[in-house]
């Protein structure tokens, strides 16, 4: 009963119905990383699929990575980062929001939380997209605290009371790690994106501050001045991310079944997996497969 | 032997005796939340029960609860809010306060730390109640923070030196929740409620401004201005919450029995249960039927 | 391949080859505790053996521990704990150094963890070590979290560009606790100490502000005047720590026999371990034994 | 020599020549206030005469108000504030900006600097606008600091440098006040505003919340039911900021007399003034008559 | 015309009518320094002369004095300084508070504002006195800062919302200092404090960790074993302070016959003197004498 | 009487007796500027002076200088600015100390005080200096601030517990600088640098980043590949600090007259000058012809 469903705000926010789609009929995704290249490799197939399709997706980098190299740093560095960054989602097909704080120094502070919360607002999101609260880089995880910080939020109306708040609580999900502890990453969704992975190479491989030179572990040794050896570079770019993909889809290979079948997930080369965040709304499978409306093809 | 208790700290004040009782040989209760309602929807049964044999019970609402409403916000919520919490711990027949500070916006700093420090001291607390630290609204998260950090400290004598420490570290325990991760809320004590169960739906419908009128996330077709649909209103905020009693009496049914038997653990219609925190005073089961003397009757 | 593993940081710095051996040939460890105890009663014996194999070892306390005494506090109490660790420090033949921020006040800071990244750099460290982020203590927990934080970012060149960075991500690990939630401590390395046991109570029972007073927790009774009572003070609690270490040999048999074979395993009667931190660099047991050079002896 | 100006930025910054004017030869001038009205009491008046000459001008709140009323407070009074305040600026012909930080909680903080700053800069201000850092409300004071804190560094490349930095250091100014400690207020350009007196309290009057209702120190007995009493409640709303313009036209009458020459000036009944604030750029009565072209009518 | 005095804020708050009288017809002052003996050295001698006519005075030292000695520091000095300003308070016969902020570390954060405009409220005070934001020590420096930063917040509704607000502005009064930049102190109001002189002296005197043993700035020399020795540095510190007050009558004379009358100022031989704050009620020479109403006598 | 001096700490470290001389009967002095070259500018002439003689003299840069030019920002722009402060260091014989704290963000927190605080009680300060705290860039005054905060609490005990406190607070002197508000600088003290002029305008042509280069108003234009421009542009370098040094000469020629006599100063070229800050010792023109040994020559 629907009103019984408004008493207790968590049950109406966690449990409740999906929104309303959006006037013209497409869903609308934002995606967070930390640094500008990690919405890229954590989503960016599934993006330019949902793109393809007409949906609205944004990617937006929480700091401006302006330390995440190994020769240049600071206000430069952000610049050409940034810069990167849109080349990328524009192949992609998204759009593209890069803050400007600075990289390796993010916090979980209440300013924050509302800079995300407007974000997700202005956005009208229907799926908000971050790492989770445990991975290797601080600002890794400072990123997935205050997006975890912003769920719920962003349906409350009188905090960031400038900014027209969701009536419904997004769908609040994970990319993937590696990490064991305190608990590891569970996929709830998996999709193949074979059909977009040479764009999704050309958006990585254009980020060359950070692959293509190594970012902050790099060396002047990634940087030859032979052309024949540059090539032989983005050729290392590219089959590094392809194999990452690769591995993806054999690590969620039963999770891709679910959703494609046995023998069709058999199939699939290069995936993308996502886990539910519980603070976000709860989808059953059904409202996945509709904010992911990919699994029929 | 006692002495080599005390020669580490953790030891003495982690598994401890049992502090000295009161003077009164009352027991001292003292339960935190994030917003004027939280502690009366986790605690206000078990709270009554104390209470009508005499003990002590403070509920302390952290924040304001000032955005906790569709339509109003601020100071005039506050005042509300607080003059809500106030007639329900009357109810209930317990203590009440409503720290001032914004909703939404609660972070752990070490000010807020000795705040929690100070209030568990003066109340000379034997148990402390709080959310886990993982929970669906960033300010219960953070309460739950802020409650572990005054663990332990509410011993150390030379942190808030203006405020007598206390001897003994009290029992902290938490508040039943639905999340899995990174670990699930498990049961180390279950009461039933069904004594007081009206007492409790009294206080909570009392509270009209969170749930007859549903709070942050209500609308103003919940405020119907027909008498009738008052009444049918009223009634639909009390059956909530009469199931979701129930469906903690169910849920932690196992954990009833062991202090009921099964029998009568059977017959339960209406539970709360909680969590002992580790970073509190480890109660064997022996101290924990002193600290809720309810199972004999 | 080895520039496909510069391409992302995470791979290059989290399964990356152990570092050149420094000049000297010796290994470099460095240790943080919330207190001036803290590095001694968990890594004291290890210390000591690295030590008198002319490894390089620096135990440091993020905090003064000034309010870690019942009778004294402050500035003074600061001095006399930083004069023990000292003396203990001597005593195990490593480096002492006392961080002077106020016990019971440490937060995740930037700025601390700034400070944390340079003492790592400047000791080029090879392991780094800390305690767990869930721990009873507020501060144990943020040095935890504080020293997290810095893991990765020692070897971002841009990060605290005063102090030369590190080339290879250091291993980090974890002390023993016994905290279950949300994962317990699960020991990666275990290492016999009986070699050096008498050293580590001689260690820590000059630790007397600490130890033979009590602490925070202590009492005016646990200092007696009698000088026979005082004797058996330290009977006391140099039988405290034997017992600790003991219990831990116990704890960990199977991990000692992984490392030392069954047979030699339980005859080992102290023991100290640790767990290994998923976003320093990731050692395989080969490197561990290199780590610890203890195991062929 | 300008080369010589360029190489200490602060000659070149202080007394540099004026900017280049803007591609359309407008001036574009940004006035901060501490609240939602303190932009339209001080500079109203000169607003709308250069609004009315094709100037572009926008009048920023830095704070969102919503404490400045002793009936209402919180998200709806900074929705009420902030639509009086867009229709204020939309008589006086202005851009409105009100952001969204809680009144009486601002403080000088970097992140606010960064936004005060690119505020500036997407203005491509030639003139800012701020109260003095002495004045009776904090908010008043810290808005002060933060616009001073921007001086000069809107003309720092790297200082935000997601946003174009400004080629030239606008001419700052501070409203007038009557605090005499530690300076009083000296004004350096003072402005005849009778042609726009209407509009101005046109604009005024419409702020009801502060003005009509008494703000934060009004009462009930300001807002009379009765038409009649409404009528004459505008009335003495108007009244008083009439007198107030007038009286600084008294003032202000030698600073007047500078610009205007004495018998004009004597005739002149409604008055703003202004005073160069010393982090700016620094500008001669030359440039002064340029910035406010309202000399020679 | 009240009603236009209640437009705009600062007019009413400034120079608005004092405040109705108490119920009980006394002033209520409240008084702020940095230090437990920061009030008592500055208004020791008109608290006294208050109290002993019935109205009631509260002294607040906004740190809690722990670094405050050469020899002892942290929580024991805290409790060792409070426990002397309770007894030097009660021989002046008024009410004393010490806050628990570090000694040093005193910041004009928004949580320490909240803490002064609370106390303010809660003490319904008329008068309201500090150091000036320019003295010699941080901790003098900014509780003169938060105390302006209360001042007018006082009467605003809304900001603390949990104490009921003062309806007029106090007027707001500094203590002398010598400071000469930006600007000298300029007395107000001088009043000799003579008839209290010697209990000024007394409580001064007992402050033995502060002046007799020379606070932080003391050595062990000042503390003899001798009861001569002691007898004469008592006779010391009251000769210090006696000369202090002997001196500022001599500085203020002018103010002083202002007062009383130039003949009888010239007999003044100890006073005490202040200047109004402009951010509090700006009170006429005939409202000082209402509020120090000790020049008839 | 040296003990009455003791009672009161403001007396005791404002107006006390100079401190013994240093062992080797040296002078120590220690500046402070915001970015690597402030102090360089405004004290490089007496500092070479100084150490010619052998006094210990030390600048510090409180920033890293990082953004402190039009093209090179973070830090590959931090060390270069750091190399360069040291190489003009070295050609004024001086210590040098860069602190890594982004430029355009340095904050009066306790963490700087506290830094500062160091940094005087290490190098056993007998003069410190620092920018006025109103000054054109938010970073020279808090730089002044933040000394100011440092001043007496370098004196006092148990702030900083764990560096050796110094026993008389030394003299605090403010650099010039042309601001009028709240006061302008006051020369105290003025000497002539015509002795070292040439090794002053070497240092600063050397830090060619900032004014060879232009710092951050700076642009390529300033940077000509042609060595005869090149070296035009040295010219134009030396050119604009040698008239600078000539008008300070000319601003304070009455102030030389002071300590030169009216003869000789008339014939002093180039001078630096400094103003006593009222919060350290007050020395009188007998301790400043000590401090500042070069008058006689």
């Amino acid at each position: 009963m629907k009103t019984s469903i408004l008493l207790a705000s968590i049950v109406a926010t966690l449990s409740g119905n999906a929104p309303e789609p959006a006037a013209d009929g497409k869903l609308r995704i934002i995606c967070f990383g930390a640094h500008p290249d990690d919405c890229e490799i954590q989503v960016g197939g599934v993006a330019a699929m949902w793109a393809a399709k007409g949906h609205h997706v944004k990617l937006v980098s929480v700091t401006n990575g302006d330390i995440g190299h190994w020769r240049e740093a600071g206000g430069p560095l952000a610049r050409r980062r940034k810069a990167e960054a849109e080349r990328a989602d524009q192949i992609l097909g998204v759009t593209c929001e890069v803050l400007d704080i600075h990289d390796g120094e993010l916090l979980p502070t209440v300013e924050n939380r509302r800079l995300i919360t407007r974000l997700i607002r202005e956005w009208k999101a229907d799926i908000v997209m971050s790492p989770r609260p445990n991975d290797y880089h601080p600002d890794h995880r400072y990123t997935g605290v205050l997006v975890q910080d912003a769920a719920y939020m962003v349906t409350v109306p009188f905090f960031c009371p400038d900014v027209p708040y969701l009536k419904s609580n997004p769908v609040f999900l994970y990319y993937p790690d590696s990490f064991q502890k305190p608990n590891p990453f569970q996929p709830d969704v998996a999709v193949a994106i074979d059909s977009v992975i040479q764009k999704k190479l050309d958006a990585l491989d254009g980020m060359e501050s950070q692959f293509y030179e190594g970012g902050a572990n790099g060396s002047a040794e990634l940087v030859p001045n032979d052309p024949a050896k540059q090539q032989e570079r983005h050729r290392q770019v590219r089959g590094f991310f392809e194999k990452r993909y690769q591995d993806q889809a054999q690590r969620f290979r039963s999770k891709l079944a679910e959703y494609y079948g046995h023998e069709k997930a058999g199939s699939i080369k290069y995936a993308e997996a996502f886990e539910i965040c519980e603070y976000g709304r709860h989808p059953d499978q059904n409202e996945l497969r509709k904010l992911f409306p990919f699994f029929g093809e």
